[in-house]
């Protein structure tokens, strides 16, 4: 085996990222080493890469980013159980990396972990490189054989595939027939969204809400029932479409003030208010409405280790729309410069064998 | 039986009630007419004879108020099922009036139902009077035989002690040995809710907070393991006291707007703020830490008949402190101007009979 | 209004019914006079009809049999709240008519309540008639305006096609995707069963489970993905298709002692087998595994109004196929003997009117 | 430190176990050492020795029996995380040593692995030994300094202490104010259970059900407000205690054919049996009452890590009466033999160091 692999990584904040051989790792214990088959841009690294997050997530540099990460097994600890993986098995990884034994560990939402780490966002590499060290073999997940699914698919759905599902699914016993739902905001977490819906609420009327004509005309092709722009009619169009009851599952995928505050407005009695983007400050609902309805608002994060065995499942069915460009790993900061611009559609993916 | 019974009305907005003769009611179909042993009197009594509320609950006057009602059968309509109540029976009044075949009465939150009506505060006159026309059997609440419980002690339980009773039942799963629960408000909602916090979360920390010391000694004495001042240094005490985590779940009586930001703050990973008191004009809570944490925020309201079962099962095991002043029915504009000075400890109870 | 209607009533047991002019009943407080557009014919009522049940179901005869009513609102009683329903309404009418006061009741499962009475089974006539007195508007189930659901399609969902979706419903969080669900016996209950479970369960495989390759073609054709003869190899051919898993959710719609043995055999960890047939006498499972893999055994009785409105939504959004028959009431001791003889295919419903 | 440690191993089935030097371990990658403090000796150990469990759980003897263990951080491997544990801290082991990544133990339930290993029940050596090697920090509960619990109270918490608990904590949901729980054989398991019915059902009755006057007697201590003796009355007593609504949970120890069918006929509408004990071969009841009352009958298995957690947190806080009988390691053989003739009260544990 090469003892270098090719990695992206940032050496200085605002810099292109410098793609240059660095030392390949070595398995330690129950760790894996998984040759990347592909590993989602997420506007995450922007800000990471612009040094805006140095001082919430301060990194020794130079440092690999990259936290959307699928690929093949390559090397495996010794202290992994014998028969569990095979060289060459595909696997996506689980980027929630909690310590593994607090009562949130244990109860399966490690993304929770006080502690938890992030490959490309803490001590340990991403996956803008050939190879990735994963500290331990009970972050991969294994994608049966025969699959059609490739790694390019796959990394997408470790992170902007998984945290929309996370926030249906969480309440998807209240989306019985008869019921609604909305996605507002239809990007990328937004347009896996109604996907989803789709799939966890076949009986519910699914609602896309955007600002955007385009946007919504592709939530249309993604399968929702109704399409409306954000504007001071979605209340009585919401009304309408739910014969006066309001929506029983709002997922608001941009999170800003006034996303929230048309969001509140359309709830059902007892309907749940998820949000999972992060564009605005503050969450402000009305007090008289939100105890007379008891409407439940509530963030989410990302998911757990079974929500993406669910959505790898999901995918592994036909039933997820995958849309990806790929880049090699020299290409990373062309990709970068797109993502920047607005001009990548779906997900940018790096792939970097 | 007589031909009229005494009642107190609001003829007037802003004007004492008056005390009269009324004719007696007489029972239709599934109705039963309840004498009055208790009526509580609460500050929305107040906000509805000061007619802050006309627009919102239009009233033909004049009106009997009194929605917190417990008493004995007097009269059984004929569509009741035989052998269900007998003259003299003990009964507790829930007073959520709903429809009983919409989808929410039918899973059981009557006190939620669109076109709910609620004695006293729609066209059905309410408890401030010898007897009270409840227009079905399914609103009764019979109380076993052989009880010490005197209806006094029952009407109150109906409104200020099952609110907080339905907010902790609801996140009860949550309280499991080891986890913290918080009432904010040590008045009378609060008082009920440090008790009930014991009762249903024995294994768990039970946190009182308010701003004032006397109710703080108060909600000690009432089983809270700890009691706080509503202050800059609440959160850093809280987070002694939980050894970092945080509260699990936190009840606020008050809904201030202060009270919020301060309970937000005090929150574990994935800890529930619900919020029944009405003191304020918004929920605000910051995005970052509610998405991060999946903290949820909610409202909670009254509570249902099968939730009001439960509480009058634990008075009736003896494990809840009732606080009441009674008043005889021609002393109640009395009662009601020491309520609004202040002056009441507790709840204010109207016994007619 | 006529003073009589036509209808078929038992005046002896084993004897035919007689179809007869009958009183025309009149609405009573809050019930209501529903003409009958369809009343399914169900094994029970010959068991009823037979007199097996004298002693269970003790009946002042004549009576009008027939528990699975849809029909129009024909006349309105005076205590029903104005507004709710107009005459020729197209509704359900939903069986489990609960005291609407004790605890079960309150919860929503009055089709549970100690003591239910059903129409055609108690002291309240049934539906094979041209009129049926319905004590209490809250057993109603209005079916909007606008659709193309006929009452003769509407009333066997009341009740044979009510039960298999109250048996999958209260699992259908087991069923994330990945997971197995298997209907057995694929009867008139089976049949609906394999199609809530598609419904229900879209992510999950559904395996259909009968001694009879017809019904096993017939459950291909609802969308069963696999349809397996119950047989010494069954467990084999499942362990095969769920990779050695198990099933997550089993509904046994026979519940003779073989299906039940057979079915413990196919269980997943944790799994559940939800009886609703009652053709045995016993269900006995092995205790070592029972307790090992923590299997779940429950009995699952007809289902309750909100999931009645659930049922029938479904069928609004044209998701149920229907399989029937129509006989006019004169013929209706025809589609007994069919019935009888097992000529019907689906299920047989008289048309009165 | 030393190179060997005293061991107690079974060389032959049959045989006294032989108290020996035997190499120390060493920790690696993510394991732990344990200098044992208290190692609970069970029932199953018995069998275990004597050879009966060979073919099920075919050992490499000579081997050290001992699954419930509790002692004090020796050695820490160099893959644990920094700063979670040091030397001197006082541990429980969970003995239930899952695969980590499968689905049921990415929800917690580690015990349910389909690969789960225990010590002493496995190639893994038990804690009859000065000293155990735990493979991964991830089963080790630490007890907050400070308490004044002791490793050999600690050590039978982790079995006996802990499957009475996750039996009813499955079920707390059900157990609101004025319902019933009943435990059916006070043993080792049992005493536990009635204590657990107290703290996490405290407004419900809780009935002990046993053979044995002199465990109905203890039960009562424990804080059982009923305890009967199992016999042909055991149904008419509890449909008087409980009004004749029967009980809501029951917590079945024992597990033997006649236990479960007096139990069974105990249950109300609704009502969960779950049955922890193994002395029968099968689980039967009758069909016709399971369904109309819709009885879940189900068996639980030891506990998860979560739920140690939160059985130590109830020892800490003094509410868990222990009653155990201690041994060095150099007496096991006649703790052994105690048990096996009846001789212990309570839990005999062997304590090494």
């Amino acid at each position: 085996m090469a003892q270098t692999m090719l990695s992206a990584r940032i050496h200085e904040y605002q810099r292109p990222l410098v793609v240059e051989p660095v030392k390949m790792p070595s398995p330690r214990g129950e760790g894996i080493i998984v040759k990347v088959g592909g590993a989602g841009l997420c506007h995450s690294d922007l800000h990471l890469m612009n040094g805006e997050w140095k001082e919430a997530i301060p990194l020794a540099l130079p440092k690999i980013p990259g936290h959307e990460v699928a690929g093949w097994v390559e090397e495996i600890g010794d202290s992994v159980p014998k028969g569990m993986f095979e060289r060459g098995d595909l696997v996506a990884v689980f980027g929630g990396w909690g310590c593994g034994s607090c009562q949130i560990c244990k109860r399966g939402d490690e993304q929770m972990c006080p502690i938890a780490k992030w490959p490309g966002l803490s001590q340990y590499d991403g996956g803008y490189s050939q190879y990735i060290a994963v500290p331990s073999y009970r972050f991969l997940i294994k994608v049966a054989a025969g699959t059609r699914l490739k790694p390019e698919e796959l990394a997408p759905l470790t992170d902007a595939g998984l945290t929309p599902y996370r926030a249906i699914r969480r309440f998807r016993h209240m989306l019985v027939p008869g019921t609604t739902i909305a996605v507002v905001g239809i990007g990328g977490l937004g347009s896996y969204g109604i996907q989803y819906a789709r799939m966890l609420a076949p009986n519910s009327t699914t609602i896309a809400i955007d600002r955007n004509d385009k946007k919504l005309e592709f939530a249309r092709k993604l399968g929702a029932d109704h399409a409306i722009r954000l504007s001071g009619s979605t209340r009585k169009e919401v009304k309408e479409i739910t014969q006066g009851r309001g929506v029983d599952v709002i997922v608001d995928c941009v999170g800003a003030e006034n996303t929230i505050s048309v969001s509140v407005g359309l709830l059902s009695k007892g309907g749940v208010l998820a949000v999972v983007g992060l564009f605005g400050a503050q969450v402000c609902v009305p007090l008289m409405p939100t105890v007379i309805n008891e409407y439940q608002i509530t963030g989410s994060l990302w998911g757990n280790y079974n929500e993406l065995c669910e959505v790898i499942e999901l995918a592994r069915q036909g039933k997820v729309k995958h849309t990806i460009q790929t880049f090699s790993l020299e290409d990373i900061n062309d990709a970068i410069n797109l993502l920047k611009s607005g001009q990548i559609t779906g997900r940018a993916v790096i792939t970097p064998n």
